[in-house]
């Protein structure tokens, strides 16, 4: 009766920041059959801390392999369950990960914390990527990055940042000398899993993906790859021998790394031999499962935003100024994909609920349901609360992280709801001057598909952000479209499709409910979108003649030297 | 053994918001013997409300006099527990009231509201201080008198309040024109209770107190007492005659009204023919009571502030620019009297408790003081914070009450503690803006005396007064400087002293501790100031000439839009 074709799944393995997911995908529809997820052991919540400095934040090497035997195991055991899977029918795996997240390993690609020696050095771990503790570097390298020719800084919005490859690199030269002699190469995460699932030893060949080097280390065609030698050894001499050691070529992520080794497949239960495919970052790859194509803009929005859209390689592409990456291959082959952000959204609203809340909204309940509840019984413009939202920092596009919150219009009868809402808005409006800023430069943004936490959650936020930016706002099917986007190139290298967005077509979708702009608060926050850019621009920008912009800067160095001088 | 003297005494009578205190004092020393407060019985704690509009706040002419006599017959009964008092032993009264509270009454001098046909009408009682029902009225005279050539606006500030007297009665005139018809005359409380007291039954003969005439009503020498009959014409025809039937030439406090008559004498144990002295507002007989002389600034600190100091008649004094009023003779005879002020101050502080605080701060004990406790930990600058002191406005020296509050420099890890520090500085920053706006225009600030709540209880706000202002802050030593200002004028009018100075220097007096400025935070003060100004005159002005002076007005349009809209 039926037309009866062999079901076919693929793997995704997605590497987050405190635990590891195996995702198993029917690949003829992306139907989800089976997922599990391994924390991981070491430190807190799998992170390494010192107490000495709240800026460093390191991970065990050894809680990635263990994660990636215990989720894909489970996984696997769960899919069994499912009729029709069976191992031999998993057809290739694909790898997403935080990033970026250099790991320092011998000339066999071992990680240096596995040798006695090191395993209790924090510099010999793998450096995560919200390890802050290299900012004097960035800003060198930012320095000297331009006075380069080059233009080095033009595809990572005009900044290099501590979280990245070579200031991480550069810090461990400077304070921990030993573990820098004895690193033969740094690998990126995104490319450790899949050489360690392939059994690939030598990290000179290692297929590097594009998307951390590109994203990350300053790597693009029109300079050749990486930074040039001579600027590397100007940092530092020993960061040209870095740069040797480590695969010259970065690829996309529907190349094969290899087939999945026997001892790795014999310890889950998968064929030896399955193709595993290049890795990616997490957000790059939740894209991907979010559906994102030209036109699309894909918003993961969580404690921070990643916006990631793409653009076809042969149709013209300006340099945007203040958009962190634009990197051919880095989210989809043969399209540019462009990378935004806002250092913080919901982490706004978690500090709000955590520190300015009164206890009727906490005492029972979710505080932050309670307190969307009030908000949305608000209108637009009511409150007259207007907010700026860089509590930590603005990642695009002023790519600042010296700037701080605002928030302005407050009286006597201002509420917490009020204040609650207002900061929503405020994510809001960050998140359509990022659009504004995508559209000036001709990248277009004809829709919007909403993933991560909150867009599952929130329906207030979603509303809001449709209102401000005056567009429907959709949401991704998968709840876990990271894990979902490793699955596709997983199908891809398996030979299920022959490119990313036919897997696309099939494998991704977004929910039935979309979130339309309502007339009336379109046509008030039309009206309140130009008081933020009045205020975005006076403390962001020095366009305003009697500049503002040194204020919260000001505040920032006070503070800084008073908490110095304290006992 | 000892001299012995026999002791006097004199009596303060001091009408408050939502009581009125009699207070009798000792007049050799200042000795506060007795005192006795009496609650006004009508409306919510006094006052008269109206569901349908919050602008409205009346009051019933019947509480001042039945507290009248509560109030001064609790006192005397206490104060004969006290050795060496006799009721024949008080030489005099003084009153003090709030104001601009004017309040219709007929050719007697008798409230329109005793009459049964008015007793319900909320437009024939007392119109209090706070009413706001009159903004389009206050803008209008504001208008007219901006075109006219007389400076009627050069004494107050340059902006023409809704609380004020001719704002109040030409909404009347407007809005309930029957009781404009029947009302002779409108009579401030303060010069009404003298009247009452001393059965004065002529409001055209009435003693009219400088300090309501000058500061509310534009009384001023310079354009020879009140506002020409031809700019009143202007506003309504009717305004002219109002000004007609009410004494035309005011007089400061130190001149008498009449004798206690009979009656009120009979009623309460006092002598008739007690002499009774002009009144004056609270504030400005407070400051009198804290002893202010030319070189110190007294601030009464409540939930609102009231900064008042005085300047020799035969000095050189500019107009000083948005100080909202200079009137010879108000505060003390022969002298300038200055008033200033900040429009919100503890109501800042109790409007974080109320909205924005943490059960952890509020679960157990006061939360001001909890909060108060957490931020003296906090050293200068060390939060990062910045806030506008303008949630209510600015009366001065901005006077503009449609500016709103804005906190700058928040994290993700600003604390509750954080802000309420960064509330009181800012309320400091507004403080210093005062006494920099009096010395630039000559008037020296050498001593600054607090007195009210907030001066009492909190030693933090004072120590960060001290330290913004660079200036030692001193505490007066009275707790009700008001009723003793009042009880100093009663000493003089009953000759126990040749003039208010003299009387000043004995029955006035400051705490012993002062609070002093510390060097390591006042340098870090001095950095932040310049930071408030720049947001100050960013937001209260047009120095800018990128200009923000539209933001917090624009928001304000766009709320008061929405709400007019909303169901």
């Amino acid at each position: 009766m039926s037309k009866s074709v062999e079901p076919r799944f693929s793997i995704g393995l997605d590497y987050g920041t405190n635990s590891v997911r195996a995702l198993v995908v029917d690949v003829s529809n992306g139907d989800e059959i089976a997922s599990h997820v391994a924390g991981y052991p070491s430190g807190e919540q799998g992170i390494l801390l010192d107490r000495g400095d709240p800026n460093l934040a390191r991970q065990n090497p050894a809680d990635y392999i263990d994660g990636m035997y215990a989720s894909l195991s489970g996984a696997l055991r769960a899919a069994r369950r499912h009729p029709g899977f069976a191992p031999e029918r998993v057809v290739g795996i694909g790898v997403d990960t935080t990033g970026s997240t250099p790991i320092p390993v011998d000339a066999q690609g071992t990680p240096l914390a596995f040798q006695p020696k090191f395993r209790e050095n924090l510099a010999a771990q793998a450096w995560l990527w919200k390890d802050h503790t290299s900012a004097a570097e960035a800003a060198e390298i930012t320095d000297r990055a331009r006075r380069s020719k080059e233009g080095y800084l033009t595809k990572c919005g005009g900044v290099y940042s501590s979280e990245w490859y070579w200031s991480k690199i550069l810090h461990c030269r400077r304070s921990a000398p030993a573990v820098f002699r004895a690193a033969h190469a740094w690998v990126e995460l995104a490319d450790f899993v899949p050489a360690f699932l392939t059994g690939h030893t030598d990290p000179h060949t290692l297929p590097r993906c594009i998307c951390a080097a590109g994203h990350k280390a300053m790597y693009h065609d029109d300079w050749g790859g990486l930074p040039r030698p001579a600027f590397l050894r100007r940092l530092d001499p020993g960061l040209a021998d870095v740069a040797k050691r480590y695969a010259s070529r970065a690829v996309p992520a529907d190349q094969v790394v290899g087939g999945l080794s026997a001892d790795v497949a014999a310890k889950v239960g998968l064929p030896a031999g399955l193709p595993v495919a290049v890795g990616a970052f997490d957000a790059h790859m939740g894209a991907v499962g979010a559906g994102v194509k030209p036109g699309t803009l894909v918003k993961i929005i969580g404690t921070s935003t990643c916006d990631i859209t793409v653009w076809p390689l042969d149709k013209p592409l300006a340099d945007i100024p203040g958009v962190c990456g634009i990197v051919p291959g880095s989210v989809l082959p043969g399209m540019v994909g462009l990378e935004a952000g806002q250092s913080a959204v919901g982490d706004i609203f978690n500090w709000f609920v955590n520190h300015l809340v009164p206890a009727q909204y906490t005492a029972a309940g979710d505080p932050h349901a309670n307190l969307t509840r009030a908000a949305a019984e608000l209108k637009p413009g009511e409150s007259g609360l207007l907010a700026l939202d860089w509590s930590n920092g603005n990642r695009t596009i002023l790519v600042d992280p010296l700037l701080t919150g605002l928030l302005i219009g407050q009286t006597l009868h201002t509420t917490a709801p009020e204040v609650y809402r207002a900061l929503i808005e405020a994510t809001a409006f960050g998140a359509l001057t990022i659009i504004r800023r995508f559209e000036e430069y001709g990248v277009e943004v004809k829709e919007v598909v909403n993933c991560g936490g909150i867009a599952e959650k929130n329906p207030l936020v979603l509303q809001i952000y449709a209102d401000v930016c005056n567009r429907p706002m959709k949401v991704s099917r998968s709840p876990q479209t990271c894990a979902l986007g490793a699955a596709i190139f997983g199908a891809v290298v398996g030979g299920a499709y022959r490119s990313v967005p036919d897997a696309q077509r099939k494998m991704t979708g977004t929910k039935r409910d979309v979130v339309r702009p309502r007339k009336a608060a379109v046509d008030v926050y039309a009206r309140l979108y130009p008081l933020y850019r009045q205020l975005h621009d006076a403390f962001g920008t020095t366009a305003y003649k009697d500049q503002l912009a040194n204020v919260m800067k000001a505040l920032i160095a006070i503070r800084g030297q008073v908490r110095r001088k304290s006992p």
